[in-house]
């Protein structure tokens, strides 16, 4: 029975209204560590386009983090500290989590797409698959799937430097 | 020499300049599996407060996909096409995966937070942490800090049904 999965009735008998005090509430963050910054700040900047909107490092606990996103550079505000409220209180942010010295030693994050199992991936909307992945191709970044692979055409896989799944899709396909 | 981290100058000097042609990218989606949506979206509506943006269902790779968000019930499109590509289009969705039949086998998702790490958890800005944190207490949610535990006070991890770590946090703490 359980083979046959659930059916959309059941799905909208399960959700609850949202709380009035909920309201303000925001999917603020999405938090993944990284090996090495040198290789995934250009990434993360270069490949895909989004701005740094804040560093934090945490010398006596010897990480540091890095808040990504799609915001205009022009709006960073530039006291520190008031760049570090305005990074915490953008929508849609990737924060990326460097413990010191991870870069030089053998270790390596999970992805979660091989046992065991969790996180998926983050995925970026683009106006034209085709032309972003062009272009990320010419930039060497590795993919699990092109555009044209597989059944679901015009959506692709791309990889971070740690291996971490990045969808890349337009609003017409899911 | 590594485990000293890396110094500010060095990450803004690695910095890229956006190229235009990412200027219309959005992270639009963070994406985990669920074992049962039974749990999680009784969880996500009724305790987080999002609102189930769309549902897709696969039955012959046996998955369905629920997209979740902080949006307005009252503006989801009632034609089923065109609230897919709205559901698609909106920013800071939580992408729950479920594989049919996980709710009854004796399988569990990996959170990222033990070895191996990798995926660390989303975060929740809300206004008011210790009221927030209250109604959670009462809901039964689980906890991995609470607001006035260890040396970050002010902030909180809670647990989904899967595991899976949420921060609950304010603009003025990290």
């Amino acid at each position: 029975m359980s083979h046959e999965g659930i059916s959309p009735q059941e799905i909208e008998a399960l959700c609850q209204t949202p709380d009035p005090s909920t309201r303000d509430f925001m999917f603020q963050q999405t938090m993944y560590r990284i090996k090495d910054p040198r290789k995934s700040i250009p990434f993360y900047t270069g490949v895909l386009g989004m701005t740094l909107l804040k560093q934090l490092h945490f010398p006596e606990m010897k990480f540091s983090l890095f808040f990504m996103g799609y915001e205009n550079p022009g709006e960073i505000p530039s006291d520190e500290a008031t760049r570090t409220a305005w990074a915490m209180t953008r929508k849609a942010t990737l924060e990326l989590t460097y413990n010191w010295g991870t870069e030089s030693d053998d270790s390596s994050y999970h992805n979660g797409n091989s046992d065991p199992r969790g996180f998926g991936h983050i995925g970026i909307l683009v106006r034209n698959v085709d032309e972003a992945c062009a272009r990320f191709e010419q930039q060497g970044v590795k993919f699990i799937k092109r555009p044209n692979d597989g059944k679901m055409k015009g959506l692709a896989f791309i990889q971070d430097p740690d291996g971490y799944w990045i969808e890349i899709f337009t609003s017409n396909v899911v």
